[in-house]
C-alpha cells in the first residue's frame, strides 16, 4: 500500500475518461442541429444562446485532450492499489467536470464558475441550477445538461458496487457480499464484469422511462432529459416549472422510476433473475419503502386538512416531494416551502436520509441510516446487559464491528462537514435558512434546498467562492466524504 | 439483574431526597421575611406576590410527604442492583420537580405548568424561564429558584462522577479511573465518600464566588443567588436583564466560575491536592480551553470589526458569551441574535458542545465531542491501512471499543431526540428557529435559544404542551439520556 504512487495509470485512466467524455457531448448535436435549423451566420459565429460550435468544439477539445494523455501514458505499468483508486476516483469527478463545463462556457452561460457550478450539479446527480431561465436556453446545451447526469448516474452505480467496497469506503462491503473479497491484481476484470450487469439494467431502466414519458405526451428530447435525470437522480428538467409543468401520468412515471433509481441496482438485478423474495427480504429496501410511504401519508393528510387542495392532488404532491428528496432526485411539482412549517421541516429532515445504498442516489443513505438507528438503540439493551455481546444484525447477519464504526465515522463527519460549511456559506452573507439549506441540499446532492435556495429557486445569487464551495460539496458528498477526504489527509501522502 | 425490582428502596430514597428538599425551601423563608417585612394581614392571606406561606406550607408539604414515604419503607430491604439505580435517578428528578414546583404555585405563578416548567429547568440546570419580569418576583420565590439550580448541580456532580459509571450510562466511567470498578453491593458507601469529597469542592466554589460577587457590589441575596446559577451551570438570574444588569468586574467573576463549573470536578479535586500537572494534562480539558479560546477569539474581532464596540466590551461580550453557551449555563450580557449571522451561527453551533464530562454544565459534552472527533478521523488512517488496529487514544490510554460505541450511540441519540423533537415543536406552531432553538437550549440544558427563545426572550409564549415537551427534554438531556431511555425501553422491564 505504501510504495511508490503509479501515476500513469491515473493519468492513463483519466485520459481514457475524458476520451468517453468526447464522445458523449457529441451525443448532443442531433438536437442541437434538430431544434436551431441551423443557417450558414450561425454556424460561423460563436453566437450566444446557439450550440451547435460550443458543443462540436467542447467535445473535440476533451477527446483530443484525453485521447492525448492516454496515446502518451498508454504503456503505463497496470498496477494499481487502492492508493491509485482513490485518487482517479476523486481527480475524475473534477477534471470530467472542468471539461463538461466548456460547452455551456462557450455557449455563452454566466461565467466559468457558474458552468463550473452547473456541471459539477449534473455529474454528482444534484441537480441544483444557477439558470434563472431554463427555457431560454438551446435545446443542446440542456440535453447536455441532462446527460452529464446520467454519465455521473453510470458513474456512481459502478462505484459504489463494485470500485468503494474494494477501497473499504464507507462500509458499503457490505453490498457486494455476493462478490469475493478484495483481490485487489483482478480490480480491472471484476469492475468491468459488474460495471456491464449493473449498466445494462440502468439503460433498460432509462428505456423503459422515456417510453412511458414520451407515451403520456412529452417528444423524445423532453422524454430522454426527464429519463436522465430520473434515473441518475439527478433533477435537472428542461422546465422551469420542472415537473409540475407536465400532467399528472408523467408525474407518477417519474415517482415510480424515482423510487427505482434510489434502489440498490443489485436488487434490480436479483428481481430481473426472478429472485423477488431476496429483494422483498433486503432490510434496507423494506426500510427505504416504509420512509417513503410513511412520510407521504403524513405529509399527504396533513395537506388534504390544511389546504384546499382536493385529496389525489394533496397526496401526489405528498408523494412525489417525499420521493424526490428521499432519493435525492430534486425534481419538484409543489413549492413545500409554502407549506405549512411542520411539513417543509419534515422535508429538510428527509434530506439528511439519502436514497439506498448501491443506488444512484446520494447523501447519507438508507443503510447507514438503518445501521446506525439499530446500534444506537442496541446499545440501551448492552447497558442493561453489560456482559452480553449484541451486534447489530442485517438482513440476518452480525455486522462487523469494524463496519459499524465506518458507518459512525461517516455519520459524524458528514454532519461536521455540514455543520462548518454552514458556517462558512452564512460568513459569505447567507442567512441562516439558506445557509443550512444550501449546504443540505449540496453535500447530499439533493438539488433544491430550503431558504432562498427553495424549490422555485436557484442558486444563481449564491457568492461566486459559495459556488466553488458548494461544488466542493457536491463532489464530497458524492464520493461518500472518505474518497475525497482520505486524500486530503497527510497520512495517505506519507512513505 | 433480571431479578425483581426492589419498590421499597427506590420509595424510601425518593422519600428521603423529598425531605431534604424540603429543608432546602425553609432556606429561603430568611430572605422572604428581610425583603417583605412582613405584617399579620398578608401572613394571614396568601397574597399573591408575597411569598412566606407559600414556602412554608411547600416545605412542610414536601418534608411531611417524603418522611412519610420514609418512614414507611425505612425498613426496606437494602439490596440495590442497577435497575432500582436507573429508575431512582429518573423518578427522583421528576417528583423533586413536582413538589419544587409548589413556591411557585402557591406563589402566585402563571399556572401549574409554567411553575413546573420552571421548576425543572432550574433543578435540571437548564435556566430556560417563563418569567417575563423577574424583577417583579418576591425575593423568597428567587432564592428558591436559584437554590434549584445549585441542589440540582449538586445531583449532576455525584450523578456523573459516582452513579452513572457504575450504571454504565453514557461512556462516563472513563472519568473515574481512580474509583475501583463496578461493586454494586457496596454502592453506597462509595458513592456517599465521592459526594463528601466533590460537594466540598462544590460548596467551597460557590462560597469563594459569593464574596467575589459582593465585593463587587451585590448584595448576600445577588450574590448567593448568582453564585448558585454560575457554579450549577443553571442561568437564572434575579435580574431582567441577566448579567448585563452588573458591572464588567463582576462580569469577569462570573466567566471565571462559569468555565470552573464547566471543569470535570475531579480535576478540582486533583488541582487542590497540587497535583496541577495532572490537570493540565488532561486531553479533555485542554480541548476544552481551547474551543472557549478560539471560539472567543473569533467572535470578539468579528464582533470588533464589524460594530462600533470598544476592544475590551467586543472581547468581553464574546467571552461572556462563548463560555456561557459551551458550559451550558445561559447567563446573558449581549443579545447575540443582533450579532452579524455568521457569529450567531456559531453560538448556535456552540449549543451542541456542553461542558466537561463529570461538570455541572450539560449536552453532549467535550469529552464525547473528542472521542467522536478522534474515532471518526482515524477512521481514514484506518481505511488506508485496513490491517492495523488503530484505538482511539484518550489521556494517553487505548479507549476500549465499547465505550466508542456508547459515546457514539449517544451523539446519534441526541441527534435524533433533537431532529424529531424539532419537528415536533413546529407542529405546535412554532417557527423553524424557535423550533430548533428551544430545543437544542433545552436538551442541551443551556436556557436561552434562538428565534424566539434567545437570549432576551424567554419562554412564557411556548405553548403548554410544549412546556411540558420541553421540560421532558430537560430531564432527558440532564440525565445523559440513558438513564431515561432505558427505562422507557420494554427490555428493561422485561423479567
Amino acid at each position: 500500500m505504501q510504495s511508490k504512487i503509479n501515476y500513469p495509470i491515473i493519468i492513463e485512466t483519466i485520459g481514457l475518461l475524458l476520451m468517453i467524455e468526447g464522445m458523449f457531448m457529441f451525443l448532443s448535436l442531433p438536437f442541437s442541429i434538430y431544434y436551431q435549423q441551423p443557417d450558414l451566420s450561425r454556424i460561423l459565429l460563436f453566437t450566444p444562446g446557439y450550440d451547435f460550435w460550443p458543443l462540436v468544439v467542447s467535445g473535440a477539445a476533451t477527446f483530443i485532450s484525453g485521447g492525448t494523455l492516454f496515446l502518451i501514458y498508454r504503456n503505463a505499468p497496470k498496477a494499481m492499489s487502492k492508493r491509485e483508486g482513490y485518487i482517479i476516483v476523486s481527480l475524475s469527478w473534477i477534471i470530467i467536470s472542468f471539461f463538461g463545463a466548456l460547452p455551456f462556457f462557450l455557449g455563452g452561460m454566466s461565467g466559468y464558475s457558474d458552468a463550473f457550478f452547473e456541471t459539477m450539479s449534473g455529474f454528482t446527480t444534484t441537480g441544483a441550477t444557477i439558470l434563472q431561465d431554463i427555457e431560454s436556453v438551446s435545446e443542446g446545451l440542456l440535453f447536455w445538461r441532462s446527460l452529464t447526469h446520467w454519465i455521473g448516474g453510470m458513474g456512481i452505480i459502478v462505484l459504489s458496487l463494485a470500485i468503494l467496497p474494494i477501497l473499504g469506503i464507507g462500509g458499503m462491503s457490505l453490498f457486494v457480499a455476493e462478490v469475493p473479497g478484495p483481490t485487489p491484481d483482478k480490480l480491472h476484470p471484476r469492475i468491468t464484469a459488474t460495471a456491464k450487469r449493473l449498466w445494462g439494467i440502468y439503460v433498460l431502466l432509462t428505456l423503459i422511462e422515456t417510453v412511458f414519458l414520451m407515451f403520456g405526451g412529452m417528444n423524445l428530447f423532453d422524454g430522454l432529459s426527464h429519463a436522465f435525470a430520473t434515473m441518475a437522480t439527478g433533477g435537472f428538467s428542461t422546465r422551469n416549472a420542472s415537473i409540475a409543468a407536465f400532467s399528472p401520468y408523467i408525474q407518477y412515471v417519474i415517482i415510480v422510476f424515482m423510487v427505482l433509481a434510489g434502489t440498490n441496482f443489485t436488487l434490480h438485478y436479483l428481481a430481473l433473475h426472478g429472485k423477488l423474495k431476496e429483494v422483498f427480504r433486503n432490510e434496507e429496501y423494506k426500510y427505504y419503502l416504509i420512509v417513503l410511504g410513511l412520510s407521504s401519508i403524513i405529509i399527504g393528510l396533513v395537506l388534504f386538512f390544511n389546504t384546499d387542495l382536493p385529496f389525489e392532488k394533496a397526496i401526489r404532491d405528498s408523494l412525489f416531494q417525499v420521493v424526490s428528496i428521499v432519493t435525492t432526485t430534486g425534481f419538484i411539482t409543489s413549492d413545500y416551502l409554502m407549506w405549512p412549517g411542520f411539513l417543509w421541516m419534515l422535508i429538510f429532515l428527509l434530506m439528511f436520509t439519502g436514497g439506498s445504498a448501491g443506488s444512484t442516489g446520494g447523501g447519507i443513505k438508507i443503510m447507514r441510516q438503518l445501521l446506525i438507528f439499530k446500534n444506537s438503540f442496541l446499545e440501551l439493551k448492552r447497558i442493561i446487559h453489560p456482559n452480553a455481546i449484541i451486534p447489530v444484525r442485517f438482513n440476518g447477519r452480525a455486522v462487523p464491528s469494524n463496519v459499524i464504526y465506518n458507518v459512525m465515522a461517516f455519520f459524524v463527519i458528514y454532519l461536521i462537514i455540514f455543520g462548518i460549511s454552514t458556517l462558512l456559506m452564512s460568513l459569505m452573507g447567507l442567512d441562516f435558512e439558506t445557509s443550512i439549506g444550501s449546504v443540505a441540499a449540496c453535500l447530499g446532492n439533493i438539488g433544491p434546498g430550503i431558504g432562498n435556495v427553495g424549490p422555485v429557486d436557484n442558486y444563481a445569487a449564491i457568492p461566486l467562492a459559495g459556488k466553488w464551495f458548494l461544488s466542493f460539496l457536491m463532489v464530497l458528498g458524492r464520493l461518500e466524504l472518505f474518497t475525497v477526504l482520505i486524500i486530503l489527509s497527510p497520512a495517505f501522502w506519507r512513505q
